[in-house]
């Protein structure tokens, strides 16, 4: 394989129109969209209109000119787009880390009795340490391991989608039967496969879950999360940050907290309005281009990196740590080397944007919003560069 | 007393300057900047930056070039300019909402065996409901009441600083003297008094506080909230959502949750930085302008709206329903008229914008950094003419 086989790849991607409406470094070989995805134009315009006109100068009034509505319109939208859901079982809402929270803790409020929450240790760090902390405050245990730990004393059963490190998709169908027939509820972070790997948690069965907008979907740094509540669960469930747009009729000002209908009812403080403007473009462009072509590329610019892995950096006793099956591998391609901390920032010196993991892996992450096949060709170049280098 | 004498005012204001540096649009009076403050120039400036260039170009880069820090600098300014409270004491969050969650729940973790909350019926709706959600999953009581009903029992004691309809400003050192008394903490809402009243927390003895950033801060629709956390009482208390910034080396993502050392500990998900870089400029031009400037102009023009108000509105059976001892009343006045949702409709239609707060007040917030003394003239004149139209 040479560099213009990759080239001619981009030429074929049906999704190659997309990277121009990004802001691009002509410099950078970006593959760590997985971490912080690029900035779309629409969001750089859409920013500047939502700051300059509806801020500036609609003020308080654009409340109710449809700031209030984003939370549940952006929620909706991607539902629609990314996750398999019905309309009225998503908002966005706060961090990543506290929907997450605030999900987990209705979960567990509705399961009360029973003793453990069942996670895995490869479970995204955020993820761990709030069913520890939850888990302490309520004298329950955290019981780690696969699925066959799960039994009648679960109550939540809390997993990533797609592993921030292996990039390994979990069997999200067969985790909720298994819960399920227990008696758990499940609640997946779906982080890491928003707008990469197509989600069905109506279909699927799952109760719960929440997941990171500033990776595939390009939202910007911080951005919020959203949560997912399954519209049988959403009675029964009740989270525990009572704030004021969580509440019924919330500018009402009444005493006593009464839960709103529906997701509104899963929503705490006022919404963070110009991060929601920058989700709702990068839901926008994930549905302009199909969830199923994204997910297309994304396995094709993966099976680049593991063909281009094996053939040119194996003897460099570089390792391919994520699944070679790509049906049960996300968008991202984990790269084991005992020397990864070193060569990952000798790449970023020379440009090549990519990640460490504790304690050996690189991640090569393939937004394929924008990045291009060839993008990959000159990673893998660069670290067999590199790898000559330092021996 | 004529519309010159208010244009004179403005021409001997020593903060008359800072207005030509917010978006203005000359057809409003702008009179609702405790609600949502004015857009800074220099904010839509800085989200184009941090957007374009440090989004854009450095891409994940920048947690490391300064984003990563912002929590914890934008705090300390907060902190420096307009709190009273010395570097290492606070840090910006999340919502107003969730921040006041975190520390209540740290607060009373760290009372636990007392059964009650101390709050009132006047403090702001999401507060109430926060409180009232947190003494329900601990099987505690609400309080209602006046420091007097601080007692033995009393966990925590959690007031507004200025009362977000009356405009009264709680007697701070008192209120956290009683609650010491009794061994309880004090959690101090200051989202209508940052910016425009000073605080002087750590010299007050305040346990614990937060506040808005979007009233007289001028972040923008929904910005982040800061928590103060005095620094004696950060080693004994630990905030109930546990997320990956919240942990001593959060990169490592190590097993087991550690809180980090300081504010960094009371930190949860990764920090939205287009809104905290929005905070930072609203906080510059706090400091720029000087806390004890913007208290006297708040004063100032409080005054005049109740001298208005005494002189042309009374007749019409519009009351003062703010204290007229400006020592406790903030930079806001609350207008009691039996139509006031009506009026303040009308007043709206016609470019005067005020709020309703239920059951019958017009608040007219006189954000010192924005507000003109002509501003509130014009926005009497107008309610005159309303007045006089409505019968």
């Amino acid at each position: 394989m040479r560099r213009a086989d990759a080239v001619a790849l981009d030429v074929r991607d049906p999704l190659v129109g997309f990277r121009a409406r990004f802001v691009v470094d002509p410099q950078l070989v970006y593959l760590d969209g997985n971490s912080l995805g690029m900035l779309p134009m629409a969001a750089l315009a859409r920013l500047s209109a939502v700051a300059g006109r509806e801020w500036g100068e609609r003020l308080v009034r654009a409340w109710e000119e449809g700031w209030m509505q984003l939370p549940v319109s952006i929620g909706d939208r991607i539902g629609q787009v990314a996750l398999g859901a019905a309309p009225g079982q998503a908002v966005v809402g706060d961090s990543t880390t506290v929907c997450f929270y605030k999900l987990a803790s209705a979960a567990l409020d509705a399961r009360a009795g029973r003793r453990t929450i069942v996670t895995d240790s490869e479970n995204f760090p955020t993820d761990r340490y709030v069913l520890e902390g939850l888990a302490r405050a309520r004298g329950m245990s955290v019981a780690w391991g696969d699925p066959s730990v799960i039994d009648e004393d679960t109550a939540l059963v809390a997993y990533s989608h797609v592993d921030y490190r292996s990039g390994r998709i979990a069997p999200m169908t067969l985790v909720n039967a298994r819960a399920h027939e227990a008696g758990a509820l499940t609640l997946w972070d779906l982080s890491h496969s928003v707008g990469a790997v197509p989600v069905a948690l109506d279909a699927d069965g799952a109760d719960l879950a929440v997941g990171c907008t500033y990776k595939y979907l390009c939202a910007g740094p911080g951005a919020p999360a959203f949560m997912y509540v399954r519209r049988e669960r959403q009675g029964e469930l009740s989270q525990p940050i009572w704030g004021w747009l969580g509440r019924r009729d919330p500018f009402a000002m009444e005493p006593g907290y009464v839960a709103a209908e529906g997701m509104a009812g899963f929503l705490s403080g006022t919404p963070p309005v110009l991060a929601l403007a920058c989700v709702d473009e990068g839901a926008r462009l994930v549905g302009e281009a199909g969830i199923g072509r994204l997910r297309a590329k994304g396995i094709a610019l993966t099976e680049l990196v593991i063909a281009l892995a094996d053939e040119r950096l194996a003897s460099w006793g570089v390792r391919v740590a994520s699944p070679r099956d790509s049906a049960v591998r996300g968008a991202h391609v984990a790269l084991a080397h005992p020397q990864a901390r070193g060569l990952c920032d000798a790449l970023i010196a020379r440009g090549v944007i990519v990640d460490f993991r504790r304690p050996d892996v690189i991640r090569f992450g393939c937004s394929p919003l924008t990045t291009r096949f060839v993008d990959v060709w000159d990673a893998v170049d660069v670290m067999v560069e590199t790898l000559r280098e330092v021996g």
